[in-house]
């Protein structure tokens, strides 16, 4: 699928090329006839790739996402393997841009299985969650997300650490300090690359997986199956599905993912994405510190009607997650704009391991006076802190930038009383 | 000095106590007699102890801040030592907690000495830095801290993962997961103490020491000397000056400086500290992210007199720093409160390691349009984005509390043209 690949291309909204792209493709053969079922409560932004988040009023539902509700982000067609080319499958762990004696260490899915098993709780999170926020203010370009490209699920597999010592990399502040490793870098069998700091792989508090499991279960194809990279408190493009091919490297990932537009905030007042240099934005790693509102149910304090000015006290609940394994330590919540808070109730989630917090924490706060507006609703807003003290901002439009990415200010949420 | 402690107390405003008990060991004997002289630059806000900061017009002058103006914020008299003293002087490495069979191992400065010396360049600050921002808005208690109490040194010792090995801890995960161990205490000659999570010490990454010089000299007594733990990209408050003893432990230390209310954060909704169980609040661990402007010059373009409505230029340069080393990715500036932005160039500390971005980033913005204000003056902002894509919030009111830790908002300030 390399001619596929957007990576040449200096547009700047890669997604529309990818767009016409697909769209040329499929003239000539249809790539998405083997395309997995997907659950009908999906909400679908686009069908090829496809693109899909889970509906707010499902996404707390439970703490693990359910794999058939997990938001599905692709570039792509899902890669399809006959179950003789599964048997055959294998993952290449190279270290010979380190070593050069060394030879590519090829691991089948039965090898996978025979090293020592981890599992990790993890949250994955598209770069672009409510991009929609953005849009509300100024367009961006992209996929117009509500706050539903994020789910969380158990991730089964084996550490890759473990496996890069198996390759023969045992000193890797060596092989960065002395050797000038300073990335590992992905391929899928899709031909998507991204790479990561090799900090985060050898760090034994990094929890960084070649995961074989989802919620118990072989990883389905749509999220990355048979093995995906997780990198757990990265965003979620950083975790490589249907990876194949896994190298050191002095350099980052080539390609539009790791160093193409997509996946650069630029700041806010560039609104033309070839005013700037690219090449010396960073690209996404860790992700900030967000917070949504799933449910709120209203009281109407025995009154039979209410009008604008009346008084109902509400009850809201959500999520909140920060990239990078920090802990959430609060979510406030206004009824007013920030006149006032209500600090929320911290629920499932709260008790994870300092700084390896990589999935959301549940929160729900009650007894909330509410005014209901001229419109008939009230309208609460969410903002979480992180154990370092980080906040969500009040708004977005100071983190406005053209390609929508991290929009994290307040969740704003409304409702009819 | 332990009855100088002011742990077993549970006012709401420790520090006014701890003035109050200074003032009474005073007339009995003076425990300040011996106390560094200091440079009469920087800005003192209190004597006994000593807090005092570096004056924002000589914040940035050099990358790193000479020793004389690194700001000091003490909570004792500075322990001396004689002669004899400082060569009897050791350190207690304790690891009986995990290993009951262990001796302390007792280090003295020659045998630091004799180990492997590394050196960390790492900014650090008060937890209540720009506490003045929050008081101006609605009081808070403590020190009335500008943008000063923040500094930076190239601090040079030992790892504290390679003396915790020297002591016997040589499986750090199996000291956490078997052994309970999820923290590592200090204590100071001055009976101050602080712990820090036990992943921070052995994280490969994480760039702990033990400190016996500061920008190359031996560390100053005013700054933590003899041996300072220096915990970069955490809150000041965790690197525990005059340190004298260390040992890993199931329990955070005790002591007001880590459970007490002066280093949590407490939500903005409350106004009475005595209202809520701080047990429950996590204390200070990594800063957010910050930043300060330490110089505005404007030119008049051409104009002899310039009076309200005129437009000039201005050119701005300043500091920015995130905690848990997340290096700082943009500094954006406005002229007009948030309606336009403008990009600074990001100079000194721009080149950090990832993840390791232990130290300030020197910024400057140039060519800024600004229309003069009714009271003569021009008014910028600055506002941070780190790696993560966490960025400063626009207000203090939102992040308020009433100990006044951590306000991280946009940093405004104005200037006469």
């Amino acid at each position: 699928m390399e001619h596929m690949a957007i990576g040449r291309l200096k547009e700047s909204d890669q997604d529309e090329i990818e767009q016409q792209m697909m769209v040329l493709e499929e003239t000539t053969e249809d790539p998405y006839i083997k395309e997995p079922r997907r659950d009908p409560r999906l909400v679908v932004h686009s069908d090829t790739p496809m693109n899909a988040e889970c509906p707010a009023y499902l996404l707390t539902e439970s703490y693990l996402t359910p794999p058939e509700l997990f938001y599905i982000r692709h570039h792509h067609p899902v890669p399809y393997l006959t179950p003789a080319e599964l048997a055959q499958f294998s993952i290449e762990i190279d270290i010979s841009n380190y070593d050069k004696g060394r030879h590519v260490l090829a691991l089948t899915l039965d090898d996978l299985a025979k090293l020592e098993k981890v599992e990790v709780t993890t949250t994955l999170q598209c770069s672009g969650n409510f991009r929609r926020g953005f849009n509300d203010f100024q367009r961006t370009s992209g996929t117009n997300w509500g706050q539903g490209a994020v789910s969380t699920a158990k991730w089964g597999g084996v550490r890759l650490k473990d496996v890069f010592e198996l390759a023969g990399l045992n000193d890797p502040i060596q092989a960065q300090e002395v050797g000038g490793m300073n990335h590992v870098c992905f391929t899928g069998i899709d031909e998507m690359k991204a790479s990561i700091p090799i900090e985060k792989v050898f760090n034994p508090y990094g929890d960084v997986i070649l995961a074989y499991e989802m919620n118990g279960q072989p990883v389905p194809r749509d999220h990355g199956g048979p093995v995906r990279v997780i990198v757990p408190g990265y965003s979620a493009v950083r975790n490589v599905k249907w990876v194949q091919h896994i190298k050191v490297s002095a350099e980052e990932a080539d390609g539009p993912w790791q160093r193409g537009l997509n996946y650069k905030a630029l700041p806010p007042s560039v609104t033309d994405a070839n005013d700037v240099d690219i090449s010396k934005m960073p690209p996404v790693t860790e992700a900030s510190l967000y917070s949504g509102i799933t449910k709120i149910e209203s009281s109407r304090d025995g009154k039979e009607h209410v009008k604008a000015g009346d008084r109902v006290t509400a009850k809201v609940s959500g999520w909140a997650w920060a990239g990078g394994g920090r802990n959430i330590v609060r979510v406030d919540v206004t009824p007013d704009n920030g006149k006032t808070w209500h600090t929320a109730i911290l629920k499932e989630g709260s008790n994870q391991r300092f700084g390896r917090a990589w999935a959301w924490t549940f929160w729900e706060c009650d007894n909330i006076p509410c005014i209901v507006g001229e419109d008939g609703q009230i309208e609460l807003a969410s903002k979480a802190v992180d154990m370092a003290l980080n906040a969500q901002p009040e708004s977005c439009r100071h983190s406005w930038n053209v390609r929508g990415l991290g929009n994290n200010s307040w969740f704003r949420a409304k409702r009819h009383v």
